[in-house]
């Protein structure tokens, strides 16, 4: 490994008991997660959503810990389910606390630990159907992605609460592991499915243990340089858990090579991108320069190749995975809301390690559209997979696009993502701020009030924003003592005009990575930060067939749509005019607050049959778009991203 | 049934023997069935083809025949691909006489008749891994499919060579046919693959016994009145023999109800295509009207609202199937090639039923684009699938597009689709005449010499054409008696001001369902076709979400596409000024002689990363067009049929 003088930076994110979420935005989606969300998902855990498919998950768990007899039923991963509801939970009782809650969370904690095996390990799914065997699958048991999101379960939980119980069991798992992951039967073993990387390396932040960041850097390096994944199903141990014909891609578990030599994001996208942000985390603990350099190439070619305009990845149904550069196909898209969950924490660590801010503009992207559309306005129905272009009557089953829904969907056998997407957006306040060395930085625009430290002087800084309708930030930073420091603010891509203003002083500040720096003294300031944001056209590289005489509709972090609701069917028969004005308008009565984007353009008039040499007729129309994030919570019909121009 | 005054007509075929093709365009095609495709299949089907997946086909039959030891290997219908060739055989015989190729195909069919078992029955799959058991499971055995190709095969080579041998066994195997389907047991019993009852009337029509037409007839009035293929799982006769864990849907197999009430064309493609062929044949022969009324609506819901420009067919990959109404993907289109023989078969019968000139369009357009593609110019490797874009980089195993290939194969472990095409092309002269009632109609304009009557009087029609290169036939027929009658001239969809001579006479002559109507006397005619048929653009209903803003260029019959070879990378890159002039260009070395097309247009210059806020730039660019039936005999590269217009 090469270890060249870049200069290393540390940044550190603020706890979320450390901060209060107060946006203009946000609060809904929140209050979404609080109330809706969480009680949606706690019943389906518990089987009790009627109409929806069991989860078995919580069930699972009492037959694991002996309480109850039966059968486990539902996927290898099921314990997960309950893992990210935790997670989601932790994360709610920092701002909204819950005693109630918070009891259900500690029973069912409780119920964890019971279900614990002596020696560390948990899964419910091996110790009832396989007692005895463990680590025999790596390739699809899921027991080390399982182990992950529980660990990360814990160690919110006792960020939130302050409570051990959780923590103190998963130290036993992680301890487990670290100990059979060194021997060497397991010498080259990797998981098949990442996730445990970053947990441990989240687990080493929170207690210093060494061989937590030791273990997760082993996997990482590991990694692609045997044939582990493929040779696993000739060992004794091997359990053939999950049945597949074909035979083992390595790529498709990123073990194509070792990591440091990939230069394609390859595979099941949420693999590959859960372990990105292990990689990310990694190299900045150990300062390993080789291996943020590659995770800079593969955010690079995530992020100009394979990468939908809203921050939509992994466009192959088959495999859920990353197929090949600029193959973006819009109607068959797969974009699992997991995907973007995952590459918005992969960003986001990639702003830490490096300092830089653009890295911001891909997680606010991914969190801003693909995360929020994930959801429905009323927090309990899902789009697992997510489309740009939908038109209803193409999508059967039993056919292509049979992996396309048209609408949000209550709950899912393979239920990864509900729970996903409420511990992200329960956790959005994360991204806001990061400190560092005698510095602030402002990430995210979203309103609240943070409380960081400048040095060792604490320092609370209160955000309005608001965003994404109108770029207007404004920060009230207050501490007991003399502030001595850096503010800095990402401009986001997206800015046009970007002016400051410090303690009502105009001041055109220097930029640093994407930053906007500004010098703090005093025990207060008041910063305003307004930049224009247009609703503007953007056009993709024609190297994407898909997006080839079409353009998108943005406007700041959103990404829009055209839905059948307010351009009637047909929107592949309307044509956008790229000369003309994008008329802006905030309806305060659609989706909870709304701008909207009017376009002039075309409609196409059709007289002829299936194939005609008439060229077709026109007439002007008015193109009504709306927010990506929000479609699909009217009457159900087409939707599309990308338009096509005028022609 | 309802049977309403239609004015049934009466047209015939010509046989094979009657008939020389003798074509600039079509000798090439013909030569290469004769000389390259039927020794090379031959090769295949006797596993003698290196690199090549094994066939086994014939050694299946000598294992069924008790000639050899062996384990049957293959699909089900693997006998289907020696039917297939034996009818490519018979077809070619009777244009070029080859005593060797005569005598291997007698050793052939004589081994068939060996493994047929005495009570006529035959299949070497059944006969050797289920002896004793039969019709167990029609819904994915493919027995009365197998049955059908190989009753087919018998009225060709009869037809060809006069050879009675494996006609009368074939006979004894559909009377077989016909006296299980008529037991109680069976009384609602139908074909999971259609193609029996097609084959059935083809019997009928040369034997005259009365029996074949009935079993035909009650397999199609059968289809979709009860739930057989569904149940069938369920009788304790089934063998499981193509383990599926997803349960039978009816509409795969066209049975989501009755023939005459569906008013979509469902399912499997080549199904579909091959029922609706067999519901054709006996609407004519049984003059049944609500029948003939349910394949006219089907014929326009596939050739107004499923079809490909290129005539392809089933849209989707996955079960090979048709989707919905306007789902026309070009990237992921399956496009059968077996689906376009059985859209062109379809096709004629309607035209022949019906005395309707515009289905010969479809069946034209059918042979000339998706048939013609599937094989390459040298005859030795084939397209199982046919794509109207490929970017061959975005063609990955495990994929979505996985079933894309972007070059042609030797050959397939399923191998419907080689043989078929081979038969297909050695019919062709089989589509160029039709004769009636005092009336002969030149449905194709393919070259040769057709032995035809007109009432009694034996007349020969030399057809001369320049097709598909120039608008120009010339026909002259001769007897030796008075010619009393008519002759009709298909004016075809792409016909631009047609002109008539008779004898030297220019005439406008009335139309009669797209025909024009010419007066014959006398015991010789001259008759001079022209027309114009510029290359042009076509556009698509803007509900085919792929074409929208998109144009194709038609040449007469033929479909045209870009190819990376003639346009360089990036063919999304491209657009084409409509309102430019088609310039056409005669190219006697490409593709052994063929038009290009050039168009004026732009190409896209980007600088941009993968999005961008700034419009793309444009530079003037030639658009080089070749047809679409010669895609991929150069360079492998990008296509595409669809190019996007100047804006």
């Amino acid at each position: 490994m090469s270890r060249m003088a870049r200069n290393w930076i540390k940044l550190r994110e603020l706890a979320l008991r450390d901060l209060t979420v107060d946006d203009g935005f946000w609060n809904q989606r929140l209050r979404l997660v609080t109330q809706e969300m969480i009680p949606y998902q706690l019943d389906s855990l518990m089987d009790r959503v009627p109409g929806a498919p069991p989860s078995r998950c919580v069930r699972n768990l009492r037959i694991a810990a002996g309480l109850e007899e039966g059968t486990f039923e539902g996927f290898v991963f099921q314990d997960t389910d309950l893992a990210k509801w935790l997670e989601a939970v932790a994360y709610s009782l920092t701002r909204t606390p819950d005693p109630a809650l918070e009891k259900t969370a500690d029973e069912l904690i409780e119920l964890v630990c019971q279900a614990q095996r002596a020696d560390g390990y948990l899964n419910s799914y091996f110790s009832t159907l396989y007692p005895g065997h463990q680590f025999c699958n790596l390739k699809e048991g899921h027991e080390l992605y399982t182990a992950g999101h529980f660990i990360e379960a814990a160690v919110a939980y006792f960020e939130a609460t302050g409570k051990e119980k959780l923590l103190v069991a998963m130290c036993r798992l992680a301890d487990l592991i670290c100990q059979v992951f060194q021997t060497p039967e397991y010498e080259d073993a990797v998981p098949g499915h990442e996730e445990i990387e970053l947990a441990l390396m989240r687990l080493y932040e929170l207690t210093r243990r060494e061989r937590y960041r030791a273990m997760a850097y082993d996997f990482i390096n590991r990694r692609g340089t045997t044939d582990y994944l493929s040779r696993e199903s000739t060992l004794p141990r091997f359990i053939d858990v999950w049945h597949d014909r074909n035979p083992y891609l390595p790529e498709y578990g990123q073990a194509q090579a070792p990591v440091r030599e990939q230069t394609a994001v390859e595979g099941h996208a949420v693999r590959a991108l859960y372990l990105l942000s292990g990689m990310a985390d990694a190299a900045g603990s150990f300062e390993d320069e080789s291996l943020l350099e590659a995770c800079e190439r593969l955010y690079e070619n995530v992020t100009q190749r394979r990468m939908y305009v809203t921050g939509g990845v992994g466009s192959s149904g088959t495999l859920e995975r990353f197929t090949a550069d600029f193959d973006l196909p819009n109607d068959t898209a797969y974009a699992e809301s997991c995907a973007s969950v995952a590459l918005a924490m992969f960003s986001k660590r990639m702003a830490r390690v490096t300092g830089e801010a653009r890295y911001m503009d891909t997680a606010e992207l991914a969190l801003y559209n693909t995360v929020l559309a994930g959801v429905a306005l009323d927090g309990k129905s899902f789009f697992y997979v997510n489309p740009l272009e939908v038109t209803p009557s193409f999508l059967k089953p039993a056919t292509d696009k049979a992996h396309v829904a048209p609408r949000r969907q209550k709950w899912f056998g393979c239920a990864c993502c509900p729970p996903n997407i409420a511990r992200t957006i329960a956790s959005v306040g994360g991204y806001v701020l990061f400190t560092g060395d005698r510095e602030l930085r402002l990430n995210l625009f979203i309103g609240g009030t943070y409380k960081a430290r400048l040095g060792e002087t604490p320092v609370t800084v209160a955000v309005r924003s608001e965003l994404p309708w109108k770029g207007r930030v404004r920060l009230e930073l207050k501490a007991r003592e003399r502030m001595e420091g850096r503010l800095l603010i990402r401009i986001p891509d997206y800015a046009e005009r970007p002016r400051f203003t410090l303690n009502g002083q105009e001041l055109k500040p220097e930029t640093e990575k994407g930053y906007a720096v500004l010098k703090l003294s005093g025990r207060s300031a008041k910063v305003r930060f307004d930049f224009d944001m247009p609703a503007r056209l953007l056009y993709a590289d024609p190297r994407v067939t898909a997006d080839a005489g079409k353009a998108a509709v943005k406007k700041g972090p959103l990404v829009y749509c055209l839905e059948e609701t307010d351009n009637g069917p047909g929107l592949a028969g309307l044509r956008i005019d790229p000369e003309g004005r994008l008329r802006e308008r905030f309806k305060p009565e659609l989706f909870g607050g709304s701008v909207t984007v009017e376009a002039k353009g075309q409609r196409i008039v059709w007289d002829g049959g299936l194939y005609s040499a008439k060229p077709p007729g026109r007439t002007a129309a008015t193109l009504r778009f709306v927010p990506y994030c929000f479609w699909g919570n009217r009457e159900p019909g087409e939707m599309a991203v990308w338009v096509r121009l005028k022609c």
